[in-house]
């Protein structure tokens, strides 16, 4: 969509239609859709005043609209001030492009009054200097160039630079610069090029894939940052911490105000607030997304949480909305969360979620294969489970149970040393700082920390039989619903701790919102997920929903069964134990933090409150 | 310890001998030690040089430490040299005060060769100011001042000037400057004035103990640091955090090179580090201490862990080592742990495995009761279990339950909110931070953040109600094992820590030092401890050490059916259930990990390793 403006006399209408022409787009020239009585005023050479316009602009901005569900158009108008500007491009921001015909009063005076019957009087012509708001977000061009050189200027400005840029060609990166061009977006690519390493990273790439013969593939910086359409909107896909930093100093004496720095790794939601507030005293925004979808949801639509800046956000909304998931509605799997790094902060409690529910699949796996079965057999049992407790992680766990080499299960060849990539930390680390028992996600995390110590494992495994004499006294249905049970266990900590931050940030988080972008395109979709987008409209809480009572009440009988067996049978299953311990202590009315308190006030007089004491003051007992 | 040192003639001899009647202690002239060849070298008016020397140094540092076994003395010696007068305070450097008789060459070249008989050429006068090294550490005094008014001015800044200043009087301030009162030192006491809130806190304190009245009490900055013998030395008993720093910029404008200041609070290690970096850079010196054993402890002889500075630490080591508790060999519970922040780290996890032992009394309280035990029978339970599970923690628990309140037992009254003060809260983020499966401190930590949640805990028991309708199967002396196992895994995590971290910073930390420092005067003392020191002695890992791990496997059965049966009955023991977790999960030759790898690899392509290829090469699968 784009917008040629400029006073009477710059030569809007002679450009718009050549441009027209050589795009194979419409052209509207839009002093054709006033109004008649702003027709019946301008021939009784009365002023238009804005409350005239008003109606006029919005007639435009539909136009615009229409347009666009087509294909595209050219409009011309003189939108001098920057507020009817924001009527025409209402709601279509992202897809408007501004071009401002510019030139000094006498220049454009004299070009109207030696055209034959033009005359304008130069009061007018002044006039309309006067209330000319200069637009940062126009391409500006100048009048005294030939029409074909304004032509191919804004050809090459708007129509050949890209609008969208990718920076770092990881895993991640590389499929979303698919999914953005096979989406029609016209991208450059960066990759740093670092000797006999990483060569021709962003050519190599380009080469390989029919969609990004369009695209623009880089190794250096400038020429990147300059084939971008201002204001420019730059997704950083590089790895979390200081290299973020590295990489916004490198581009910042490259970029102008405006321009928009969208991080979308899994960065610390603290850092990402510093770096917003850092970038705002440069004029640049700074932009912080989650992405989650992996490989395969980063090509075909992954989940996307943003925050920040909410206008900055309007800027590149279109571009991620379209490259998402959609959720069973058709809508974007891409919400704008909050400010701050509060999109950071939701990925990072979506991996501590995702650590959870892969480490049950992990525990339940030991079950079953203590019961006998070997990993088709465990493939064949979830896919029974698929109709109450289907999810991603349960497929993609089921799809690798089957997975043959030769003879042998694929899946007994892996060594047994779990890696973090510090989400998964740093949500236990955060949960830790703001008061909140993300019990789960710290059980799920220790336990990749203990499969670290494989040597140590090893050594002390000499020492320590364990019994597995016992006879495994549990049903695969059992198995099942203590793995259900300790899933809503998980979810309902997962959202506590986002409540939790919201709470004590001001953020104001929608947890229906959060739970339906993370029904499709994420790691942790999943029916329960598609369940807790309606529980979460009316409660923030699950465990106060019926439904979700019901089902807690039914499944613990079975998960009590199953974790106490396993722990006869030495059977490691911390996870689904903790959730078990996590209901019961979370539900308990009076439990045993008044021992705790008795010895902190015996040994360090730190006090304590009592329960016949409503006034909550502090007591001190003189033990001995 | 006094030594009067100067060039001759400066009055060494006259000053030496008042003051040693003036202060009733005895008095030697350095120059009566020298060694028969010395003293004929000296009568045939040949030079001493350096070699010389030596002997005679050493014989009068021994002289110094003999008497200071008994009381003290005045000793003169030019010690020109700082090199001197090391070998003359060696060991005792803490216990030694220098005395400088300072005055130009002039004053005292007129002053030798006034006196009848005597004759000093003034070639050997030059030669001893060419010498001279000024000690920082000398209390410089003119020699034009009358005799009466020197002696007058070192017993003011010597005597008369406190040895240390304590910094803060809270609950632990108030106890270690009474500690440090009984044991004979002459403190200096300060408390901020905040106006109707904070009074004459110091002084009504000093007030109040007998102890005391050497004691000097103030509220102003200035006069409390001026009424300290240089170096200063200053320990600040305030709030860990932001109000650290804020004392120490208080304070700094009136230190001077050289003072040393002490932080005995609960600091971040981390924190700690900065500010010995800080501090550095202002000259003067930093230490981190850990303090433990709560308010009696600080009265009677903590547990103290000093860090920094080993050259700084020297100097207030006498101090430190004197209030400190003592072990069963009758040394210190205090010991230099290492450099930076080491002394603060090791107090952090001391807390955290005290958050675990704390935890599990609670625990087990829950399961005795549930066994029909009143407080009472609690109590007479643990005193049964004092044989073999031996632990102040144990003992003041026994107290706790012991108590009433007319017909009620007391702690049935506390409300069961437990609190934290951030040591058992940075324990599990440090743990999360190096990669260490502290399970039992996250487990004991993340039980006082559920507490905390009693609002919340009283709505949801209405939506589950628990089972007790089973009879708990479990004998109390399957408790006590059950109780030991979970002891004996805490212990082993809260080593495992220290061994990461001093491996990471290079620390260097002896652990067989650190648990002797704990069998007495803090908090988590025990049997379980006294064991420890020998363990450590051969082993860093106590998983390996044949007593712990039969212990282990002789608990182990009765630790397994107590949690089971726990968990069929509902009962609240995630510390004792996860302490079973962890021994099978550290001792699992091939654990559930591979599950985790592939499916990070199937959505992320992070790669696995494999079994079967020790070559540490990452492999890729395409799963589908």
């Amino acid at each position: 969509m784009i917008f040629i403006m400029g006073v009477s006399g710059c030569g809007k209408s002679t450009i718009g239609k050549l441009l027209s022409q050589d795009l194979n787009i419409p052209f509207f020239d839009g002093d054709d859709f006033h109004s008649k009585s702003n027709i019946k005023k301008m021939a009784n050479s009365q002023p238009l005043v804005d409350k005239d316009r008003q109606g006029w602009l919005k007639t435009l901005n539909k136009l615009a609209k229409r347009q666009l569900t087509k294909s595209s158009c050219v409009i011309v108008c003189s939108a001098l001030k920057q507020k009817y500007r924001d009527i025409l491009s209402l709601d279509i921001e992202s897809k408007t492009k501004w071009v401002h015909l510019s030139g000094s009063f006498d220049q454009i005076y004299n070009r109207i009054n030696i055209r034959p019957n033009h005359f304008m009087p130069s009061e007018l012509l002044k006039s309309q200097f006067d209330i000319l708001e200069i637009s940062k977000e126009a391409l500006q061009i100048d009048i005294s160039l030939t029409p074909e050189n304004i032509i191919e200027t804004i050809k090459n400005e708007l129509v050949n630079k890209s609008e969208f840029g990718l920076f770092g060609l990881g895993v991640m990166g590389k499929s979303l610069c698919r999914n953005f061009a096979n989406m029609g977006f016209k991208i450059s690519m960066f990759n740093r090029h670092v000797d006999g390493i990483e060569e021709n990273i962003a050519k190599d790439f380009k080469s390989k894939y029919l969609e990004l013969s369009e695209a623009s593939a880089f190794d250096n910086i400038p020429a990147f940052v300059k084939s971008l359409q201002e204001p420019r909107k730059i997704m950083l896909m590089v790895n979390a911490g200081k290299t973020i930093d590295y990489v916004i100093e490198d581009l910042l004496p490259h970029l102008s105000e405006g321009d928009i720095l969208i991080d979308g790794g899994n960065s610390n939601y603290k850092r990402t607030k510093e770096r917003v507030d850092y970038l705002k005293t440069k004029h640049i925004h700074f932009i912080g997304i989650g992405v989650s979808g992996g490989e395969e949801g980063a090509l075909k639509g992954p989940s996307i949480m943003p925050s920040g800046n909410i206008e900055a956000y309007k800027k590149v909304q279109r571009f991620l909305e379209t490259i998402s998931a959609k959720d069973k509605n058709s809508l974007p799997c891409c919400t704008y969360v909050g400010p701050e790094g509060s999109g950071h902060f939701i990925k990072m409690v979506h991996n501590g979620i995702e650590y959870v529910e892969m480490q049950l699949l992990a525990e339940v796996f030991t079950i079953l294969e203590t019961l006998g079965q070997n990993p088709n057999d465990v493939a064949n049992t979830f896919e029974t489970w698929k109709e109450t407790a289907s999810s991603y992680l349960l497929d993609i766990t089921t799809t690798i149970c089957r997975k043959k080499e030769g003879e042998d299960w694929l899946v007994k060849k892996i060594l047994d040393k779990a890696g973090n990539k510090g989400t998964g930390n740093w949500a236990t680390i955060t949960s830790a700082e703001l008061g909140v028992p993300s019990t789960l996600i710290a059980s799920a995390l220790f336990s990749r920390y203990i499969s670290f110590y494989k040597e140590e494992r090893l050594l002390l495994n000499k020492n320590f039989k364990k019994v597995n004499t016992l006879e495994l006294k549990i049903a695969k249905n059992e198995v099942l619903k203590t793995y259900q049970f300790a899933r809503i266990i998980n979810h309902y900590q997962g959202f506590k701790l986002i409540v939790e931050a919201s709470d004590k940030f001001n953020w104001n988080l929608n947890l229906s919102e959060i739970a339906r972008i993370w029904t499709n395109g994420c790691i942790i979709r999943s029916s329960l997920m598609e369940n807790l987008v309606e529980i979460f409209k009316s409660t923030t809480n699950i465990l106060t929903n019926s439904q979700i009572i019901d089902l807690l009440n039914q499944y613990k009988p079975a998960a009590k069964k199953v974790v106490s067996q396993c722990v006869l049978n030495d059977i490691v299953t911390p996870a689904l134990a903790e959730a078990i311990q996590f209901l019961n202590g979370i539900t308990t009315p009076y439990t045993s933090a008044n021992i705790i308190q008795a010895q902190r006030d015996y040994f360090g007089a730190h006090t304590y409150q009592r329960i016949d004491d409503d006034s909550a003051e502090n007591h001190h007992t003189n033990w001995i």
